[in-house]
C-alpha cells in the first residue's frame, strides 16, 4: 500500500496511482484528525471522495502516531490524552474515538487502536501494555460492529517476547477480526529482531485471512516476510526517499544526485516499464533534483512506487506459479542492500 | 507560452501540458546555461529531448536574466561578462554566444541578445543602450543564418521613449527577423506605461509576422495587448502564484488558503473544465496547500495554466468570429483586478 499520510500519496495524483496498478492505499487517522480535521473529511463524503481515490483505503487507528509524534501523552484505560504535534491543541484518542474517527473517514479497512510499546521494552511494561491493547481491541471490535460497513483488522503486539506475541495473536483471533497485523515492529530494532517477531506471530494467525506487517520495509525485507506468510505491507520508503533523489532498482538503491549521472542519458533503471523510465533520462532527473524542481521528485516517486508495486506483482505471480523461493533467491542475490536497518521505516 | 525556466514547467509533466492544449513553451537560456550547463542539454540531443517535450520551444537569449539576476556585470561591445547567481562562476554572453547557446538548446525560435535597460532610464542611457541592442541584433541575425534551422525574433527596446521604440522597430525590420518582440517592459513600470510602449511599438512591426510581448501579464492585461495587435506572450504568473495557492478565475484571483474555503466542496472554479476542477474540491486543495503537499500546488498550477491557455483559445475564437471587442469587454467587466501592477511579472 502506498502511504497517503495527509490525504494524498505525496506528489501523486490518484489517477497516476491507478495507472501504475496501486489497488489499495493507506490513510493516517492521526494526521487527518489534526489537519484538515475529521469533520471536513466526513462532510466531503469520506476520505475516498475528499481525495478523489475510488479504490480501497486502509486507515490506521492513530495509535502509532500518538506514541511516535504527539506530545505530553497521558495513558489511561480509556485511551490517550495528547497534544497535536502541529499546534499543541489537546486531543484524545481511545478505542471508541479511533473507530469513530475511521468511520468518519469511511475507510474500507479500519485498524484497532493499540498501544505500540517502545523498543527496547522490559517484559513487565510489555505485559501491561499487552493487556491494555487486548482490552482496547475488544472494545474496537464492539464499536466497529455498530458501524458495520468497515472491515476491522486486529494488531498483534507483545514487543520482543514471542510468548506475548503468541498470546496476543490467540486472544485477537478469539475476538475475531477480518485480518491481522503484526504491530510494534520497525520501531528501531534491527531487522533480524523484527523478523523474529514476525516469525513468532504469523503461525498463530489464520491462513485464510490477510496478514499485514505495518510500516516496512526494503524490497528484500518484504520478500523475506512474504516467505514467512505475510500478505500486506505499507511503507513510506519509496515515496520518502524519492524526495531526496534515492532511486530503487533491482540492484539496490542509488542517489541520482551523484555526479556520475550528470551526462547519463539512460533511464533511471534499464528495462523498467514505469512512466518515468519510458521518457526521461538520469541526466534530466539529476538536473531537476539538483534544481529543486518538483518534476524531479515526481519522476523518482513514480519510479520507486512502480518498482514496489511491480515487486509485489512479481511475488504474487511467483507464488501462483509455485516458484516463490527461486524468485526470492534470484532477486536477493542481485540486490545490494545499503544501510539495511537505517533505510527501514 | 507556459514558462519552463529550468527545463521544466514547474510541477508539470510535458504530457500534462499537451493534455491542456499548450502548443509552445518557453525555455530560459541563462538558467539552462548555469544549470545543468549547455553541454549536458546538447549531448541529450537538445532541449526537446532532454525535457521530453515534442512541441515547439522558444528560448530567450539570456539577456534579460543577465541584467536582472547575474552579479558583477561588465558590459562591452562584445557582450556582458557576469557571475552566475548560483555559484558566482564567471560567464560571458554576447550576441554570438547567445545564438550559439540557443543552437545548442535546439529551440524552434531563438531570441536576439539585447540589453534590457532598467526602469526608469534616462534618455541618454536609453539611446546608447539602443545602439548596442541594434548592433547585437544584426550580429545575432548573422550568426543565426549560419545555424539555419531556427527562427529568430528581434526585440524592440527603447525604454519609455516612443521615438526610440519606433526607430528600433524600423531598424530591426530592416535587418529582417521571423518575428518581433516588445522587450524592456514589465520591468517595474506601471501597466499604463507598459501599454504605451506596446502601443508605440506594435504599429511599426509587420502585420503578417508574430508580435510578442515578453514576460506579461494578468488576464485583462493580455486581452488589452491583444487588442493592440500582440500575438504571443510568456508569463510565469499562473505557475508562480499557484505555489502559494493563488487561483485565477474569470472573476479575478483568490487565495485558496482563506478560511472561507475550509468546507467549500465546490471546484476551484465553477464551470471550469480543467482536470483539477473535474475531480477535486476547494476544501481538499486548501487542505493540501496548508499541509505543504505537492499535489496541492500541482492542482492549482494545472487550473491556472488551463485558465490562461483557455483565455487565449477564447480570444482567438473571438477574433476569428469578429467579436473580440465584445469578448474583451465582457471578460474585463467580470474580472476584478487586485494589485494590478504588483501581480504582473
Amino acid at each position: 500500500m502506498p502511504v497517503g499520510t495527509q490525504g494524498t500519496v505525496k506528489a501523486m495524483l490518484p489517477s497516476e496511482l491507478v495507472e501504475m496498478g496501486a489497488s489499495i492505499i493507506l490513510g493516517n487517522t492521526y494526521h487527518l484528525m489534526i489537519r484538515p480535521g475529521l469533520e471536513i473529511v466526513k462532510q466531503a463524503g469520506g476520505l475516498h471522495r475528499f481525495m478523489g481515490w475510488d479504490g480501497p483505503i486502509l486507515t490506521d487507528s492513530g495509535g502509532y502516531q500518538v506514541f511516535s509524534l504527539a506530545r505530553l501523552r497521558q495513558i489511561t484505560p480509556a485511551g490517550v490524552a495528547f497534544q497535536s504535534h502541529v499546534d499543541g491543541s489537546p486531543l484524545f484518542l481511545g478505542p471508541r474515538e479511533a473507530m469513530a474517527a475511521q468511520a468518519d473517514l469511511g475507510s474500507d479497512i479500519a485498524m484497532v487502536f493499540d498501544e505500540c510499546p517502545p523498543y527496547p521494552c522490559d517484559r513487565e511494561y510489555a505485559c501491561r501494555s499487552l493487556d491494555l491493547t487486548l482490552e482496547w481491541a475488544a472494545c474496537c471490535r464492539e464499536s466497529g460492529l455498530a458501524g458495520a460497513r468497515q472491515l476491522i483488522f486486529g494488531i498483534v503486539q507483545g514487543s520482543v517476547y514471542p510468548d506475548l506475541r503468541e498470546r496476543c495473536a490467540r486472544e485477537l483471533v478469539a475476538i475475531g477480526f477480518d485480518g491481522y497485523a503484526v504491530g510494534g515492529v520497525s520501531v528501531g530494532e534491527p531487522f533480524p529482531e523484527m523478523l523474529q517477531q514476525v516469525a513468532a506471530t504469523v503461525p498463530h494467525l489464520p491462513r485464510d485471512q490477510p496478514r499485514y506487517v505495518m510500516g516496512v520495509g526494503t524490497p528484500p525485507q518484504l520478500l523475506e516476510m512474504i516467505a514467512h506468510g505475510v500478505d500486506m505491507f505499507d511503507c513510506v520508503l519509496p515515496t520518502r526517499v524519492a524526495r531526496n533523489g534515492t532511486v530503487f532498482t533491482a540492484r539496490g538503491t542509488y542517489a541520482i544526485k551523484n555526479a556520475r549521472y550528470r551526462d547519463d542519458y539512460g533511464p533511471l533503471e534499464e528495462d523498467c516499464h514505469c512512466p518515468a523510465c519510458q521518457r526521461f533520462s538520469r541526466a534530466y532527473v539529476r538536473h531537476l533534483v539538483w534544481a529543486n524542481e518538483i518534476v524531479g521528485l515526481r519522476l523518482v516517486t513514480i519510479h520507486n512506487l512502480y518498482r514496489y508495486l511491480d515487486l509485489m506483482r512479481q511475488a504474487r505471480a511467483a507464488i501462483a506459479a509455485g516458484v516463490f523461493e527461486e524468485f526470492r533467491n534470484e532477486f536477493v542475490s542481485h540486490y545490494e542492500e545499503k544501510n539495511r536497518d537505517a533505510e527501514s521505516h
